[in-house]
């Protein structure tokens, strides 16, 4: 039995700890990479268990770097979770959540209203304060409108597109989404982007992996730290892949896109070797959320051994592959069991890039360089904290995760075929109904069970010291928790891509409807 | 769409192909040593995505040798499974099974009276041609009556147990298991060689390493080559550990009995580096059937992404973890997805000691060491087949898995919380009743549903060509098959290890009751 005690309990929301002078003591920023991946599942590399074993620069990466095991999202669903990677904080503090109904996932079509907002700051913008010239390629999620692109939250450049790769649509009902470069749209999806919803095939992925290889060579050759947030959304479904990888992977059109993924991880790595200046680079490798199973088997992936997928705060909605690689800094073949998260890469890059994090709100990542750097065995006691829109559904701490509600999706929902736990099932955890647990929680062990099917009994003495020690960390949490403005509760089609800035050169703009906002309906 | 093609098909029953010669061209025999687990599933490695990654040695093992990630037992259960990998011939054939319902497991109980068949040649007494010297340490579970022993069965030294470590029994009801040294009992489970039930301290992995590495340090003197098979059983419940792990892991008691032995791999493999023997020693690490999930989470381990556990032929209970390792012949760091299983490893050990698989019987085995020492990646086209009892429920060809009949467990036994897939239910599929599909089997691709969740769709012509290439293979074997005389129909109180060899020295001869046979009950 493995309790933990409350003296080693550090209740920390703003961790500044354990300056990196001694580490990075020639004083420069090391360049940063973060690659998020969208909808790949814990269990779709092989190096975290998927049979096929068909991401060998993935594997390869690992084996050179640090593999996390409990690395988590902060949300379940695309947009909440890049918006908490790029401010640091939860959801529920930067507003990308929704109050229109309880425990709902929201994010951004291109009907929102919302987007980030410009009170929060941006990795990038922090970045500038050391002369880091940042770039996103691939899909940003955190509002289309205007005032919510990336070039007007710290991104000094981008290559991308606003939304999710949906469509085709006809242009009267809806707009095709946009790709921009830059402050403008160059085109839009199936139109001069081709998807070919048919046969999968799209040459997405190859433009992503040259516009981050441009960007690192430019940056290199100017000789100013870069930070590229390397986006790719092959692996969300409609997932596609280029001709020379699809009917490659043993696991159909799913597993094509991950090998066109893990070709492209391989090919950033070593025109970093190549460049010789993959000492001086920061990379880590993530995803949005867990795999989207309702899109299994043929555009959904794999959450290993984990409890059901996107849209729960199941572990297999949550949990994460993750890598962290920087060669001399970051000792290799090491894996790392410290409970992290996506907003942990906010507190970590600044304190790479030697910047000191806003002391004028609170944030929710930790810095991880001491798990990274000296590789420190001695685990963070901290909490992770697992929510639904607006609704803090579970709570992990050290190896016990609490769940305070449980809920996978309406019966009526999964009476229409959406199941979020496809051949999975745990009777009164996988619930249909919104089950509040607040008073009794079900905790579960996630070393003995990281599939979340054996709740401890309520009367043994280590579910008593557990909660306990959950409770306290729950109400600190609670008790200064200050929401953000929800910035995803209203919806409006006039505001769709209709004519994206750049769009008259291309004759692509479309007239808007009239402006008739709805609250929008978030059924899960 | 991947459809298998007739013209590659290989209707192997006895594969004779691809003589070593030219790999093994000195014309000396290696040393064999077959690590053989106790319900150890295929997730609970490392390596193939166990979330803790506490098994190095493992890991290390894999990655200086050679994975196989689609590798089976014979069987979902250890007897029947043990019994294949020593004839290299399904149970169906060498007998161990039961006719006494249909579609059951069995195995070797204290009251059953049969056992492994004297007209069964078991992999030791091939060797013997060559003049291999034999051990078996831990669990034989191929029959404890005295003419079932592994002594009369080809191996020269036995340290290790008949049956499963159950008990304490009192004496009168049962015996407790006689724990055996050569051809005589030197004392009993829970009498003479301690297992805690209240702590799961026991310190039989220790004494089951030491006898391995005192026999092949012994063999090495010897200049003999030695047949090691290795079939520790610590992960099977009732779970243990020495007290230098117990409380070590962090998925409790079951992870701490895997810590163990993999300490204990690792201890093997750097002997055989110790004494220069590595190049000249083939080792081969996998279980016996996949995890026990009837036994989680405290004394059952992990199957991954794999539906249900032990006593299924669904992928959890047959898929097993597997690894080869053999430096300076099998190249490091590989992957092979060649279709194999247990049976194979008779046939490939006769290949490697050069000696030709006796022609008088249908052997099930094929030969693996072109994958193994040349790293084939083109993979044989060969069917696997999942038998419970008398019933071949499933067949695996390439990818594609035919389900013909599906049954986890009874209604019965399922109401009374007997249940071998806890937290999985697919419609139709993990089915209490037995239901019978041999007219339309149900389809699923291993590669994109390795779960089993999605049967394909009867309407397909994917299912079609499929089917059409699965039944050519299933009627060849069903055509040609000739079942052995079941071993496993009879029980009798009065066969139990009352009185084994060498109890009278130890004054621990307990009387049998009158005999009084039965036919076996097996519910599942």
């Amino acid at each position: 039995m493995r309790v933990v005690s409350i003296p080693n309990l550090v209740l920390l929301s703003v961790t500044i700890c354990c300056s990196l002078t001694e580490t990075l003591s020639n004083g420069t920023s090391p360049n940063i990479i973060i690659m998020l991946m969208d909808d790949m599942g814990w269990g779709d590399l092989g190096v975290l268990g998927q049979p096929s074993k068909e991401t060998p620069n993935l594997d390869a990466m690992a084996a050179q770097g640090m593999l996390l095991t409990n690395f988590y999202t902060a949300n379940p669903l695309c947009s909440p979770s890049r918006a908490a990677l790029l401010t640091g904080r939860l959801p529920v503090r930067n507003g990308f959540y929704t109050t229109n109904a309880h425990a709902r996932n929201a994010y951004t079509p291109q009907e929102i209203v919302g987007g980030i907002s410009k009170d929060e700051i941006l990795l990038p913008e922090m970045l500038k304060k050391k002369g880091y010239v940042s770039k996103i390629v691939g899909k940003w999620h955190l509002g289309h409108r205007p005032q919510y692109l990336p070039l007007e939250h710290g991104f000094d450049e981008w290559f991308g597109s606003p939304n999710c790769h949906f469509g085709p649509y006809n242009g009267s009902v809806r707009p095709n989404i946009p790709v921009y470069n830059n402050s403008e749209m160059i085109g839009r999806y199936f139109e001069d982007f081709k998807i070919d919803l048919r046969t999968g095939e799209s040459n997405l992925t190859q433009m992503y992996l040259m516009e981050g290889i441009d960007f690192i060579r430019r940056q290199t050759d100017a000789k100013q730290p870069f930070f590229l947030y390397w986006a790719a959304d092959a692996t969300h479904a409609p997932v596609y892949a280029s001709k020379s990888f699809l009917g490659k992977s043993q696991r159909g059109r799913y597993g094509d896109a991950v090998m066109e993924l893990d070709y492209s991880v391989g090919q950033i790595l070593s025109l970093l070797q190549g460049l010789g200046i993959e000492k001086n680079t920061f990379v880590f490798f993530t995803s949005d959320n867990g795999a989207a199973l309702i899109s299994s088997p043929h555009e959904g992936g794999s959450n290993g051994p984990f409890l059901c997928g996107k849209q729960t705060t199941f572990e297999g909605g949550m949990r994460e592959p993750a890598i962290a690689w920087w060669p001399g800094h970051i000792k290799d073949g090491t894996v790392s069991l410290q409970p992290a998260n996506v907003m942990d890469l906010f507190t970590t890059s600044l304190a790479l890039a030697g910047i000191s994090p806003p002391d004028d709100r609170t944030l929710d990542g930790m810095d991880l360089t001491p798990v990274l750097l000296n590789g420190s065995h001695k685990l963070h006691n901290r909490p992770i904290f697992f929510y639904r829109g607006n609704e803090m559904m579970a709570v992990r701490l050290g190896q016990y995760k609490a769940h305070y509600w449980t809920w996978s999706n309406s019966w009526e929902e999964f009476q229409h075929g959406i199941n979020f736990c496809p051949g999975q099932e745990v009777p009164g955890v996988t619930t249909h109904d919104q089950k509040e647990h607040t008073l009794q929680p079900l905790i579960f062990h996630l070393g003995q069970d990281p599939g979340e099917k054996y709740p401890l009994s309520v009367l043994t003495m280590e579910y008593q010291e557990v909660l306990r020690n959950i409770s306290a960390v729950v109400q600190q949490h609670q008790k200064t928790l200050v929401p953000g403005m929800p910035q995803l509760n209203m919806c409006d089609l006039a505001v769709m891509n209709w004519a994206p800035p750049g769009c008259e050169k291309l004759g692509k703009c479309l007239k808007p409807p009239k402006s008739a906002p709805w609250k929008c309906l978030w059924p899960h």
